[in-house]
């Protein structure tokens, strides 16, 4: 049986909540030998932790680095190598675009045709508000392409999204980007049969879009690339029969969320806004993912201390969470983005893991009693309180976790069996 | 290529003994800070564990509850997930009857048929004793159902065992159970072809008993379901050139070690008379399974301090074993019984391996230098007598253990390489 099937057949509904918050690009690596969630103060968090499971996630497997995409899908209890989202649909999820089965999201470039050949593939990085007008005047003149219906959003600088919606669209197409100038328009081939009609429509579109265009250069021409259809991926409720619901302020996340069937809630842009959502609409799920993005920003801009800072804010909104007594819950990140590397890494992020089911319970005095005599979480043998004193969510602690080194999939899954939301397999 | 014909590959006979003790239900959650294992005084376990590997095993996967079918297998070396067992056999092995590969297992219920409708699908929960008569009476009655061997196995109260032996049989039928009262008999379907003669064969007999029943209610028809082929497994000795011996008191048990090809040894009720047994044929076999079941019945039972008391006396028994000196030895359990949940969980197992291969070698001084350095199966940094001292064989110590968290169907290839039964894989 495969692994997802198995979901599908234990799966069951009851009435408790489970919480996944998702600080994006957590995971760091030290400077002046502390990350930046070792440098965080975060008095609850490390309460939290002293109570909790603790752990290290790969988002894909050991050395993969993963990008958005994967890394939510697997923490949204997916195989991130068997459901891949093409590069078109990211980017139309990150622009916002609604996108559905019957569409194929495309990337594209203004470019500059010269003399019948391409002389610059971004034309010359136009301002994004001259892409705005363009992508407008566009947006009246094609609308439809044979029975297709055809859509354009404005992206940054040269960047936009194209979205084809029909019947029998296909992505298996090449890409029309010559990928060097100097060289005449490419066209999309057909790498297959069933492909045919998506090459023409798309090959169409390339020379209406440039007839409209001409005689205003820089931007006269497109270039496109990344073909996708929209992922067929069984939602949360069909394969954990979860009422699931997302709280993100970025459109990609929110995309994210959408492609495994999860109800989008209207937030606002900051931590407390987000945490302000999850209050209100807490009596109408069973799932809530929870997803800060700022910690990975900040790290791809390789800025230390306001990755800390945001670990910092979300630490402090963080009681108004735990106010809600969730039976499951996790912190984690998505992927590790250390401020030092300027990017996603492959380094495993540190994941929490709070139940009534946890090994170590930490109820009243007990749970440091667990600690003193030996769970792994704590770091002493000494008396309860110093143990406790002692504990931080941070990168080491969790390398010391009782979870042990985890595949980022397996965390809805332990979430799902915590929360008594699995039956037994097989008798 | 395939992990067990990797296996089937590279296994090696030679003159190493392996001895792999199971004690059903094991791992647990702590009551007043420490569970069943740690609650247990377990002197001899607790020197081994300072003496050995320690590690934590998922039976299936992180967050996934197995029933003993699928936890055995896994112990076995075979994937659960690749082999499954249909729920009639494993009905059949619960009560010891004896299957092969021609014979199709069912689940049965008596049942109560008025006017033409279904109004008690347990017949009153009749009492086991009057069961057995009826089952007496129709075996007497209903010996075979065209070239089909038919035999019949009384369960408690309502349950009874049917097992068709034939030529051609499938188990790919809907079930004969309308699953609610006031409703008609519901007939078996063949899902495919193949099935048909099964479905013919299954409705005549339920015809058959329906008939030998007539006027003797409550118990006056029955329903079927759960229809099973007995599953082809590939034996350990084809898989892993394994002379294999099963010590096990209860049929379901020596079922499960039957299916994969064990010899199954005659032995008496307690763990005493189990480790005789070992004793007595330890000569004749290279690896041993030997199954304690009690500690995981308490478990069901809720029952933590019995569930203790099975450790204890388990522990007590543990030198004898210890003094045959096998090459390789394990303890785990096969999936966690906590007394808390009443029931069967997803929460990993301790396992304890010894072995003269492990990186830790506790022989002389050296062992105990390496645990004062640092491995993490010690406790403690200190003196070697202290760390050793300290020693416990429990869910944290193996938390922390040089096994770290594997998958339980890992645990016999280990067995296997350290009794260096492996040849290497690839030049």
């Amino acid at each position: 049986m495969e692994r997802e099937e198995l979901f599908k057949k234990i799966s069951v509904e009851n009435d408790k909540k489970m919480v996944l918050l998702v600080l994006d690009g957590l995971g760091g690596l030290p400077l002046n030998g502390r990350t930046e969630l070792e440098t965080a103060r975060t008095p609850n968090l490390d309460l939290l932790a002293a109570e909790s499971e603790l752990g290290l996630s790969h988002p894909i497997a050991p050395g993969i680095t993963p990008g958005s995409g994967p890394a939510h899908l697997s923490l949204f209890g997916y195989d991130p190598l068997q459901h891949e989202i093409g590069r078109g649909i990211l980017e139309a999820l990150g622009v916002g675009v609604e996108v559905s089965a019957r569409s194929v999201a495309v990337r594209g470039n203004f470019a500059t045709l010269e003399n019948g050949l391409v002389s610059d593939r971004r034309a010359g990085r136009i301002a994004t508000e001259k892409n705005r007008e363009i992508i407008s005047y566009l947006s009246g003149k094609i609308k439809k392409i044979e029975d297709v219906e055809v859509r354009l959003y404005s992206g940054e600088e040269h960047r936009f999204v194209l979205v084809l919606t029909g019947d029998g669209l296909d992505d298996r197409l090449t890409d029309a980007d010559p990928e060097a100038t100097g060289k005449p328009l490419l066209y999309a081939k057909a790498k297959n049969e069933p492909a045919a009609k998506t090459a023409r429509v798309i090959n169409l579109f390339i020379d209406r879009l440039t007839s409209e265009l001409a005689g205003r250069p820089p931007a006269n021409t497109c270039l496109l690339r990344g073909f996708a259809k929209y992922p067929a991926i069984p939602s949360m409720a069909e394969r954990f029969k979860l009422r699931a619901a997302a709280i993100a302020v970025y459109p990609m996340y929110r995309g994210l969320a959408q492609l495994v069937g999860m109800e989008i809630l209207e937030t606002g842009r900051t931590i407390g806004d987000q945490v302000a959502t999850l209050k209100k609409h807490y009596a109408e799920h069973d799932f809530f993912f929870l997803h800060v993005k700022k910690t990975d920003s900040y790290g791809e801009d390789g800025d230390f201390v306001h990755k800390v800072g945001v670990i910092e804010e979300f630490d402090r909104w963080l009681p108004e969470v735990l106010e809600l007594t969730p039976d499951v819950l996790v912190v984690t990140g998505d992927h590790s983005t250390p401020a030092r590397m300027q990017g996603h890494s492959w380094h495993p992020n540190p994941v929490l893991l709070k139940s009534p089911y946890q090994r170590y319970l930490p109820s009243g005095g007990s749970a440091l009693d667990a600690i003193a005599c030996g769970p792994p979480d704590g770091q002493g043998c000494g008396k309860a309180g110093a143990a406790a004193a002692r504990a931080k969510f941070s990168e080491g602690a969790c390398a010391r976790g009782i979870l042990g080194q985890m595949y980022a999939m397996d965390v809805l899954p332990l979430m799902m069996a915590n929360a008594l939301k699995f039956k037994k397999y097989g008798a």
